[in-house]
């Protein structure tokens, strides 16, 4: 069987299924902010698992919200080929990040469905919680739990910037299920593979429709505080303040600096920033922001986190201020199966789609399944590379060629 | 009549009224949040009313809702003699900044009283609205109006952080008054003394007890805005980058150089700053901050704006993004008559008190006050130069110490 002749899932369907979810939450501008938890996260759920139950799927709930949607296979003894994303989105999100590999897995089980295929093993389409992390930390909150990575007793003791907990919300909105966590039935996946939009700009750089993942950048993230003493801004003189914000600021061009010593991989990024008390006429005397420090390799994310901790005291100290540095995230960096991968690339391959390897510089749920089950991720090009903004796009095209490889590389394993 | 027999205030009842005001909106940490036209303010009002028509003073409201209290005089011809400052706080504001100036003020006219002395012309005690300016811009709204520098219409359509005016602000809390704008009766007033912790270390540096003050610093203060491009932290390489904050954060350490530039009076303060999204893991699109300029002429406040100007420009296209400035704020240096000094002064060295010069860095009612009538200010040390702050503290014995200034200047004015 030749490219032309191969299954293909259907591209249209595919693409409608991502509209009517990015109505649910749906920006003026053409994003979507649809954070974790809150009501209109529990209309995008009951939709995706409306869209589940009509394809005849079983749809189990987990102790952290997981929604795992399975297509029974004909072997019994045979372990479950999995798929799947989020649907939770940044505050200014767009269409598509996390929602793709979702619906992508759920497009495959429907075109499996209306060809009439059948697999040996079964087939499951997972959402994971609060992939997004905006408003509950940790990020990564559904597959972190499910990969054992941290508790869910600890996720549940989360709390937003209004307080509200992460165990009140997931009841409130009818997704605190009970199956445990890391547990599946009929035993753990025997392959995972996720399909994303890049959100990066090297496959549009390189006119490349596949990205075929070998792994993902590890992270670091940090919590700053930096303290200095408010004081009323007309009659302090310069010499005798003590400015959280200018030491902060300096800090924040510091973490700049930092990632572009370690090019090519090096990231480093201020996301977050809050000034106390925040008032025109009085100098700062608190100022807490976040760092995102990312690297191919730990040793590099060693020496960054060095960098900014040396630095940022000597910086706090020029400003007659002080610092407290406290870490809240550590992702070594991860390397996915060569099976996996292999698969990934085979079905580009045999479906004649241009293809090239692009290390994920995102965290993806992905990386917390790989620590118990094989993995690898598919990419497909989004436009400027921009993504966590209410202008992200990817061509129906690209998407429909990511949904094939999904669909023939879970083939290739389910069969 | 040598230092020793003159007429003094009562320290005690002074001390007792501050304290009996800073309940009303009174912190933890032992500050006070009295912000503009709220709940609080309208307490805070209250009380001082009830002490003024204790002390059978005439109680008059303006159309901006400040507050004028007098005690009349003998002699219908003259006109009054003005005292006065605010009760409006920071958010995490003092005891003491504005709150002196009005029961200092009340304090006078309760020795007079006391005493059973009258004077020729009337004394009349005021507290001007919103001089903070924290919650609702422009700062001294009350003064502002009052002098003429922009109109009660103006004034009256400015809104807080949650959209409320402050004509309907004014209306709820009952301080929407019937007073023209700059009109009192019998004419403007024949001098204005206001007396005000410094809020600078100065006083306390030189170890002096009064500060006669002859002047104000000049003022100007932008909004800045500056416009990158959000995207996601792990994928978008630092080369393609249009972030906002690092911008932004580049800005405030410019504006720190451009005060140090114009030393000794030269200051520069970045005390407000927004970030959008505000998502650890999304490079900021939109920052948003303040700049607040000060100096002692105007030649340098405009070179100060010039290299802001210039310097933001660039250092926004180095990040890939935009600024825009807004000049919000432009205050004149401010010189005080020297007959109102001079009475100052008098009184300092009549009472045996050692006193300097300060010019003030911060912005006062009386500046307003003084395009319309003869003004001066007496400062009193407040510890380690800290006000805008819960911590501010200023001794009993001081602000006595400038209570009697007060007196003296003024019996040397109305009688």
């Amino acid at each position: 069987m030749n490219a032309k002749q191969m299954l293909r899932i259907d591209s249209d369907r595919l693409w409608q299924s991502l509209m009517d979810l990015a109505e649910i939450g749906g920006t003026d501008k053409g994003g979507v902010c649809r954070l974790a938890l809150t009501d209109l996260d529990r209309q995008g759920r009951d939709l995706f698992v409306s869209w589940c139950q009509a394809e005849g799927m079983d749809v189990r709930i987990d102790v952290i919200g997981n929604i795992f949607a399975r297509r029974p296979g004909t072997d019994p003894s045979r372990r479950a080929i999995a798929t799947g994303s989020h649907i939770d989105t940044q505050p200014t999100g767009g269409k598509f990040d996390g929602n793709f590999g979702v619906l992508a897995g759920l497009e495959v089980v429907r075109t499996l469905n209306a060809q009439g295929i059948q697999t040996a093993a079964p087939v499951e389409v997972i959402a994971w919680t609060n992939e997004e992390g905006s408003r509950f930390v940790p990020v990564m909150m559904g597959s972190g739990v499910f990969s054992g990575a941290f508790t869910a007793a600890h996720a549940h003791q989360a709390t937003d910037i209004d307080g509200k907990r992460v165990d009140e919300e997931l009841a409130r909105i009818g997704y605190a299920g009970s199956q445990p966590a890391g547990e599946v039935p009929g035993g753990m996946f025997d392959a995972y593979f996720e399909a994303h939009i890049e959100q990066g700009p090297v496959l549009e750089a390189h006119g490349k429709t596949i990205g075929v993942v070998p792994g993902a950048l590890g992270q670091r993230w940090f919590d700053v505080t930096v303290t200095g003493m408010e004081a009323h801004a007309g009659p302090t003189p310069m010499a005798l303040r003590h400015d959280a914000l200018l030491a902060a600021s300096r800090m924040v061009d510091l973490v700049n600096r930092i990632a572009l010593e370690q090019a090519p991989h090096g990231r480093g990024t201020v996301g977050f920033m809050k000034v106390m008390p925040n008032s025109r006429n009085t100098i700062p005397g608190t100022v807490k922001f976040s760092v995102d420090f990312r690297n191919l390799d730990d040793s590099g994310l060693a020496a960054m986190e060095a960098s900014l901790r040396s630095g940022c005291a000597e910086l706090a100290a020029g400003c007659g201020s002080s610092v407290a540095i406290e870490q809240v995230v550590n992702f070594p960096p991860c390397h996915f199966a060569q099976d996996c991968i292999g698969a990934v690339r085979s079905a580009a391959e045999a479906l004649g789609l241009s293809h090239m390897e692009v290390v994920s510089g995102a965290g993806h749920d992905a990386v917390y399944v790989a620590d118990l089950a094989p993995a690898a991720m598919i990419f497909v090009p989004c436009k400027d590379g921009i993504s966590h903004n209410e202008i992200e796009f990817a061509e129906q095209g690209d998407l429909a060629a990511g949904a094939d490889v999904l669909l023939h590389a879970i083939l290739a394993k389910a069969c």
